[in-house]
């Protein structure tokens, strides 16, 4: 059973999940060698019997569950970070602070084709991979144990990707992540001194100023923020005002495809297909923060190795201002 | 000149500084390419002409100012984050808020020879490293700009190494990083319960458990965290209570190159000589934490690329227990 253990100090939650730990030479550094292709990939259509059963798949009415003929599949991660059956199992261990890893850990498989990545999809096929996102969070928001649904993507060996095959996950989580927390604390602190959300007021002001803009359509803007912690660090932000992705319009989703994708190809271009992690910030559940948090998707190119540091600091230091890479974003043959 | 710029929304400065930016391909990322061995290196003794004038050298008498004959030199970084010289310049932009990137970057040189690793140096050699960090420190301090002092290592190319020749760097800042200040706030809390250090508190469980303990002499112990965010993440803590690294007696410094020395061998022993970082977490200046604060070093072995999305979360999920990680290192041959 994986674990959740927080730390005293400054609160903050890991998961420990030993799964797949092996020796400790399993854990040598293979940083260079990149995905291979499989022999056999599981996640192409009629290797679906190398999963666990679907959860969610889009297909035809000639389909059948576990066959071929989706165009996008939802499965359990066969070696999930956490586990849906159990009890919490909260405790106290003297200072420390634990509970059974309980959640779930699910696969978002974004295309029957093993040689396409999700920038080369076409809009609609994104919009159906961003569709399936929300049809699992609106399933998942159900059980009641929890209380944060993480939407993420590693694109690449380099940003932890182990699957060649595109695909993004979806964790579901007994506890909020202190990230979303500082954000959440931050926006509300705002609220409460202005009556305004923060990220409307930073859009405002973003479209206002034009200089770290990327492109924008009529419900999204993509932008390079004002103090990035990574070179061509790029947001996705809802024009309008909205703290829960799962609760957005159907046309809202044509055009966050769109803008995902412009935003995918222009990295592509400018940076040479980087590896990349992206990450959906949405609201935690069973909270009251309509007023205040807006939800957004942040876009992490996975450059150089500059500052391994930065993880024992969450101090960054950057090489490339907004405004450049907002410019060279923007020239881009998207 | 460099730039720090704060996030509004969590509060997090970052250090914008393109001294060494060029266009965006050199950023493309590198991993698997390791440091090559340099026809002519700036570390190495007779080439001290190749960096800034130095600060600070051990070196016996009869050696000449940027001569060879030193044992530990440091000198500023040749391509500083931020810079001594110049106005705070803070500023408010709209929402944002940012100042001029004045602080101070140095780079100790830890050894003459380039083929030692840290962990091949004798114990009173790294105790005049740790020696030289206190000598910075306590002269950076009178600088009242400085808020706090930032003394890491990065540890080989994966760690963000770029020079082989082994170093350490420390960074004087006008801001408190936000991962000290949510250490800072968590021990302030707990004092304000209990009227006891948290970090003591740690020791003292941790000492009567022994499930996580890697080594201790009389005045330091090395010890798995309970949650830590990294397989074989250690961290290694004066069992003295002491906010400032700076302030510690020269005795301590003996032995905690002891047990620096002892760890970084069995790290080395147990994952085939990792890269790595290590950063010194000490007291913020001019701030009054003297009862609740515990100077501690954190170390953090840099292995797969599991979970580049973490960067985007502040969440980890670590596939090796503490204790497990703890028995390795206690049995292996140091």
């Amino acid at each position: 059973m994986p674990e959740l253990r927080r730390d005293p100090i400054v609160g903050r939650w890991v998961i420990i999940s030993t799964e797949r730990a092996g020796r400790p030479r399993d854990f040598v550094h293979d940083s260079g060698v990149g995905l291979a292709s499989p022999a056999v990939c599981p996640f192409c259509p009629g290797q679906e019997a190398l999963t666990p059963s679907e959860i969610l798949a889009y297909r035809g009415q000639s389909g059948q569950i576990n066959g071929p003929g989706w165009s996008v599949r939802v499965v359990p991660n066969k070696f999930p970070a956490l586990q849906v059956e159990g009890e919490m199992g909260r405790e106290g261990l003297g200072l420390y602070d634990r509970m059974n890893g309980i959640g779930a850990h699910e696969v978002i498989i974004e295309t029957p084709e093993h040689k396409h990545q999700l920038a080369d999809l076409p809009p609609k096929q994104l919009e159906d991979v961003l569709w399936a996102y929300r049809d699992r969070m609106l399933d998942l928001r159900r059980d009641t144990r929890f209380r944060y649904l993480l939407v993420f993507k590693n694109h690449g060996a380099a940003a932890g990707a182990t699957q060649e095959h595109t695909h993004s996950q979806l964790i579901a989580l007994p506890i909020v992540p202190t990230s979303v927390l500082a954000e959440i604390d931050g926006c509300r602190a705002h609220f409460q001194h202005k009556e305004r959300c923060i990220y409307c007021d930073i859009i405002r002001q973003e479209l206002a100023e034009s200089v770290r803009i990327v492109s924008e359509n009529s419900e999204f803007v993509a932008v390079e923020p004002f103090a990035p912690r990574f070179p061509f660090e790029t947001w996705i932000l809802p024009k309008r005002h909205a703290a829960y992705y799962e609760e957005a319009q159907k046309t809202q989703f044509e055009l966050l495809a769109r803008i995902l994708n412009d935003t995918l190809r222009r990295l592509n271009a400018v940076l040479s297909r980087p590896a990349y992690n992206f990450m959906l910030h949405t609201s935690p559940l069973h909270e009251n923060t309509s007023s205040f948090y807006h939800w957004h998707l942040e876009l992490i190119p996975k450059l150089t190795q500059v500052g391994g540091f930065e993880w024992g600091t969450d101090f960054y230091i950057n090489p490339v201002t907004p405004e450049e890479a907002a410019k060279f974003l923007r020239d881009s043959e998207a």
